[in-house]
């Protein structure tokens, strides 16, 4: 006899805003998730999903992707929040500024499973940060939560886009070699910076701006949580010392970054491009809907990772790393350029594709 | 009785390329030289200056700089490489391909002093890589170098223009605090990569090109060598291992470069921009013709140096740091980032300036 | 009984370069067309395809679409062009400069139909200029010039890329409503340009080239022409006057235009729309392999047609017009703004696409 | 006996702005005007300037120009509109925003001269909009406005910065040849959308927005009226059709205008260059302060206007004419393409010359 499957039933709160648009197209006719409430603030809500995206002074859609808005959204009530009900509810995904995030994520856990791109949770102890197919093991993580909070959800934050990429890319160096220090430069995209209003053309053509506020400190806090180990009911933040300099650079979508690391041990580039293509082989998370054909890519063209033409490869799901070589300042050192679609994998689809996780693991 | 003074007659070879366009601009209304020779190849060998920089099939004038064309110049006759005669000169300025340069600047070196901004002469042991203010002492090894090779006059190169910031900045570090390990990741603009073609736009816009060729050897072997000691005649590079990663930006103009220092005793960044600051204010060329006001700047504003806005700062002669702060992964760390104008200090008119020191030293 | 189906066999001359790569991309997995030679010139013979596109310095491939290089090239032999062989085959298409063109495409239509990008035919009298769907009875012509010169086959060329989207649009307007006088300024994308090297990124950043050489005369003759009439075995012009500024802009693909029309009779901007969606409705070529889901697509967001956003619309087949308005300048006037894409429907993919209405007419 | 000169007294309302950061350029070391007000928002009032521009949440100076923010303004307190004294100031420039100016501008206008770069009173019967060296006669207005108003002073407001090159290039061909018809496009730069936040670089970068609103009618009012005649009272618009396409394109400043002109006499483009140059050479605000060395420059290099060259040109004070040729739709047409910078000539600089001019005729 056939088994009956019943769809996740889902809500997006801050579904107007950039993010929540690439969790709409993300979300599109996915085997797993329904769609069953949208929400975003007072502004928008009560009316319908394409109403609400419209500039009310010219009319004009304010849709962000080159991807058509999906038929299944677009006359879909826009709620409040506070009309989100968690009781018909399966998994929240949320896109919203990190002080609102503290109080409306930690309402609905208390009910329901939320997963979450904004960084309210992200440094609490019970609260892994994760990144499907890098730390799954994190995950007991949220039992932890539950129980500490009395929730019957929780809250399971993703990593800061710059994070995701450096994170997906040590994690086959640590387990293989052993590592202890990392020096990284990115160059950051201005999707990272977001749409309301992002960054003034003005101030990034023909330029480049070598700060962006907090984001160093969130990436040394956050690369150390999530290559830590679960133990006892906490996470031991990895051995690593992090250190980088965040720049922004006039390139649209994908962030890149240099990074120069110390190894345990002297590795040469061919040692680590097969230890970095045997993890992706065999990634956790191969198989999944959201997951790329290839998690992890190494190019031996000393040219990519470009951004123009890896942002493409595999729904920009896929990290890709080049310029692998070995590092002359360290004792043990390699180095390489990577580069990671700040808006797909590190964001609504990296979110979309750690629900799958969860799901597979029964969390959903 | 009044001194006579005699201007410097100085030629320059490549004048029709970019930097040799440069050139013209740094020597125009000069106080001590005055250009009395032009050269570039066969092809424009004979025509007046503006006739040799028209474009053959549109007319157009391929004149590359915000500045106008100095009068001086303009009707001048470019001549053939073999039509200088170094015996009426006192300087000859060259900017060539280093394949070409290596024959043409020995040629002219056995008669004539040569500065030049190719790599040909950069590595051999009796040849200094000269910075105007940072490694004036190294002009002693261009004695050697006459006396090496029975030359009259000698050649003495710039470093490559990614070199030339770190370099800079480097040196009050090195001698205030020692440092023994540096990373360091650029971000090159795209006039670096010269100009016939140069960078193609499909190529580079709204991307990033993660590799220049030879760039980071480049880099690594010349800061070693400038910031080295001379001792018996030949020079000791400095005891520093440097590792980089070089990239291309959608930047026009100036080198901006993300560095990680580890100093030999700890330092606070308000002792290190304190000795930037000592270090600038006492440098060896202030005062020179084409010195700048401020020889090295340190911003306090966060989002500086910024290409657009510090590429202006003392008419691109000024090399700026900001960002400057603790580093956690090196022992005792040091990070900043700078900015050093890749067409200006880095190049002709760093030239003119090295020109101007050599000069005051009585050696042209 | 099933009819036997014999897939028709094609060569592409200039596969190397980058309107040749379109090509190779246009018809991966064709239903009708099957590669079966490739050539270039002397440099890439008898290399296979992977191994011509690669810089001979740097072993880098040189492939610049975001396609992947589809399987069936990649091992295949580039020849020269010397070896195509037309009686193995029954069509060939060619992406090769006008000069040599003028030659090669002669030589082999002697035999064989040949579909050029190049403009060394286009302004014969018995060869007409083609964009399927627009002036499809202009294929007559293709009769008289087999006859005229004795040739078995022909050389039917496509427009100049910024002809296209301007007679696509006109089409509809002239039959509704007439039209006599049309004043054109274009926004031309930097692919346009072409790869070797194209246009460089120090002249076209943060700026505009308002100078295209001997652009605005193609499209003025070739608008003409195409919206003629057919009669007597040649075509009378359209009796339109056509004026224009063509300029580049930092876009990468894609050109823009903002059209004036003088039509012959007041219309409003609606019954413009109207006559616009019907003749896309209706348009001859719907349905086969090439052709867009939407021909010409009107759309009322005064913000659009905007390169970023509609060079994905339909595979960058379609050609959108927004801004659609009347004019006061006319006497019976009408303005819009209109987007093509120049390296699709406007180059390589537009070709294929000629070449499947040409097959179902019977000519191939 | 020497005359006594008394400088001037103005201030600058709207000061912390992009155009009133200009006017605290443009009036640095004025021969004639000395600042002794400034004010801002409420927000800013009753800080340094300094401290007003300053960002309250990162410490950064908003300050966006190439030039020193200079001495004479950073420690002058910012006031409120309110603590303007129009009883100790001889002029008043503005930079605000439409709506708040009428009210603010008729306010001062009672007591003093209000020279102002917004469009609030642009269109009133009894106010020029003044461009100097082009309308000069319509100063005799600002008397009809001021009995009419029964004002001490007077508001005379600059064009629309797309206005400004259009009608400039217009006088000449107007005067000399007569003129009917106008067609326009512009490619607009990114600064002429003002900074807070201007446009944003996710939506213009590798694009066109093919749209500005309001734009158009501003352009083809207001150039009927600057170039109209003042009789009795009052502007009889010039009988001139306008008809514009006005788009934003990825280019920081200045404005690239693709016109073509219907001429009342058939005129050759050497005439109309001729006609332009002595236009220029005449013109009557030469040898004002801020005037430029060239009103109206005619460039016959094919590739120009470009902007990232011409805005250069005499401090973006002069506007640029290329590309000048026959038109072919037009009974007698002129086509060109100008280049006028929106921030220098077409905003505070030009207010600042329109200041001296109406000072030299004893307005102020």
């Amino acid at each position: 006899m056939k088994e009956i499957f019943a769809m996740k039933r889902v809500a997006i709160i801050g579904v107007t805003g950039a993010v929540g648009q690439e969790f709409v197209v993300a979300l599109n006719k996915h085997p797993w998730f329904e769609v069953k409430q949208i929400a975003a603030s007072e502004r928008s809500a009560n009316k319908k999903f394409v109403d609400a995206i419209r500039d009310p002074n010219s009319g004009i859609l304010k849709w962000h992707l080159k991807e058509e808005i999906p038929e299944y959204v677009k006359n879909m009530i826009v709620e409040s929040v506070d009309d989100i009900k968690p009781e018909n509810l399966d998994l929240i995904f949320t896109s919203i500024e990190s002080e609102a995030a503290r109080e409306i994520e930690g309402r609905f856990a208390k009910d329901v499973p939320v997963i979450s791109t904004s960084a309210a949770y992200r440094y609490e102890p019970d609260v892994p940060i994760l990144i499907p197919g890098i730390n799954d093991d994190h995950v007991a993580l949220l039992e932890v939560q539950k129980k500490n909070r009395g929730w019957k959800g929780f809250v399971a934050p993703l990593p800061n886009c710059t994070t995701t990429g450096l994170a997906i890319t040590m994690r086959p160096l640590l387990d293989s070699f052993g590592a202890q220090k990392i020096i990284m430069t990115s160059m950051q995209s201005m999707s990272g910076a977001g749409r309301s209003p992002g960054v003034s053309a003005l101030d990034i053509t023909d330029n480049i701006i070598p700060y962006i506020p907090k984001e160093e400190d969130k990436v040394r806090i956050e690369t150390g949580k999530i290559l830590g180990k679960l133990a006892d009911g906490k996470i031991n933040p990895a051995n690593l010392k992090v250190s980088c300099t965040c720049t922004r650079v006039p390139v649209i979508d994908g962030h890149t970054e240099a990074v120069f690391v110390e190894t345990s041990k002297h590795v040469d580039p061919e040692t680590v491009k097969k230890a970095m293509q045997d993890f992706s082989d065999k990634v956790s998370v191969s198989g999944l809907p959201s997951a790329p054909k290839n998690y992890l890519v190494v190019n031996d063209d000393p040219t990519r990772p470009q951004p123009r033409l890896d942002r493409e490869v595999d729904g920009g799901m896929s990290t890709v790393v080049g310029r692998l070589r070995e590092d002359t300042v360290f004792e043990n050192g390699i180095k390489y350029v990577l580069f990671s679609h700040n808006e797909k994998m590190g964001s609504a689809k990296g979110a979309v594709l750690l629900a799958e996780m969860l799901y597979k693991k029964g969390l959903i």
